[in-house]
């Protein structure tokens, strides 16, 4: 199944995608949101569409999408994650997964602006995998880490390079400016996608190539990393994991290159389909 | 007024505390979340219990208390804003704010068991001020931040040391576990606080007194910290921003004392009344 969500922010409706058409699927009743994955919801909507199957409208086209599960209690993020992003920052791979946290304000659609912070001159783009949790998650041995995924998305973890690594502290400064984290077009269950070690994700900005990368890279690989966020704090159904950046970011070009405001930034991943936000300064129309 | 919430965890009903007494404001009919505050609901509860006064029930003895304000979008904590604690933990003062995110499913009322994670042998206490933000918050001003706060609460940032500064990454790792947010006995609009610059806040394990500060000493004032972090984010009503502790930690004595089962921790600050967690281990009733 895909999950999608439309409509104005805030006010998102559901839907689903069949055979590549958008349909709302209001009448189901609920948002995708933490008490529709903790009560098995994405097993009733299926038994909703088996029942109601023709009764579905199509969502015109131009309709905007949220992001495709609704705001999440929190997003957890994995940095240096995939080794030639660690050398290409002047990291090294680290023993074991470093944990920020993205501020959930910065939750918007695929196709949304990508506002350029006040005083910003360091934007920058990190297509990633991200895992939406399916139910509460404490302590998970990692061979049961798959009974708690409810699905992945694409996931733009932009970043602020200054706010995260020049300005006192830990990361999480330069991860939560509104808008820095376009999740979609949609949440696919994993049934879904084929081998998700296994997904080629890239990120052009402006028609140039950026990263291209696979997921077959990653260090920690997602059952480890359900099992290991685990110990440190309950995950709650909706939760998101965001599972790390290949190589290609713009802080490791030699010199670095940001966003500028009438960028055009594009990514994808390998049946997660594709997002596109095009950069705004703040303030700008 | 005096914000209160009790009940069992996850279904806490509203209160509020007139003359030391706890009463029942169900009939209200709002829990104290985001759209509470996000329209003007102090004032609205303000005038549901003048026009309401003589009709309002006693909470009864030994109900347990939640955390005064619903589960908010994020907790924002400031690391390091006393100088007395960045001295005792070999740190140096920050030329700025060092901010650090506590996932949510830390949060518990004042009165809950502490519960040491499975694995960690540094569980240590931090008694601090925290601030409910009233309104949405984006780039604001210093001069103009006392408009966006609801009020004040008494919190514990109780911290794992190993997994803060020990196990790669960020502080989040070992701020986030669960019960590590304490929160009240209530939350109290600013003028039933006096000079919020000048209270004391104090910490006690067995009765020991370990940390006996003032917020005359905080590095970063509120009215700065409110500018500063709607700088990087926005804050929604309802988030708390946690101030930093004074020194008195256990990662400061020499050497170091962590927390152990059956250890009582109590803490309390001027005007934000006391609050008192019970040590367990992971798993012990």
């Amino acid at each position: 199944m895909k999950l999608i969500r439309y409509g104005q922010p805030g006010q998102e409706k559901p839907g689903v995608i069949i055979n590549d058409q958008n349909y709302d699927v209001s009448a189901f009743g609920e948002d995708y949101n933490e008490a529709f994955f903790a009560t098995d919801g994405i097993q009733r909507l299926a038994d909703f569409l088996q029942a109601d199957d023709n009764g579905l409208t199509l969502i015109a086209d131009g309709e905007r999408l949220g992001p495709p599960v609704a705001r999440p209690s929190k997003i957890l993020c994995i940095g240096l994650n995939y080794a030639d992003h660690a050398r290409e920052t002047g990291a090294t791979p680290p023993p074991e997964p470093v944990l920020f946290m993205k501020s959930t304000t910065a939750y918007v659609g695929p196709f949304d602006d990508l506002v350029i912070p006040k005083n910003s001159v360091k934007t920058d783009w990190e297509v990633e995998l991200a895992v939406v949790i399916g139910k509460k998650a404490s302590y998970v041995e990692e061979a049961d880490a798959h009974e708690y995924i409810a699905g992945y998305a694409l996931h733009n973890d932009v970043s602020e390079r200054e706010f995260q690594l020049e300005r006192s502290g830990t990361w999480d400064k330069g991860k939560g400016c509104d808008t820095f984290a376009p999740v979609g077009p949609f949440m696919a269950t994993p049934d879904e996608i084929g081998d998700v070690d296994n997904l080629r994700l890239w990120l052009s900005v402006n028609g140039q190539m950026m990263q291209d990368g696979t997921t077959a890279n990653l260090i920690f690989k997602i059952p480890f990393l359900i099992s290991y966020l685990s110990q440190f704090m309950t995950l709650l159904p909706g939760d998101i994991i965001s599972t790390g950046t290949p190589a290609g970011v713009g802080l490791g070009m030699k010199p670095p290159v940001y966003l500028q405001p009438g960028d055009v930034v594009e990514l994808g991943i390998d049946g997660l389909g594709t997002s596109r936000q095009t950069v705004k300064a703040y303030g700008q129309n």
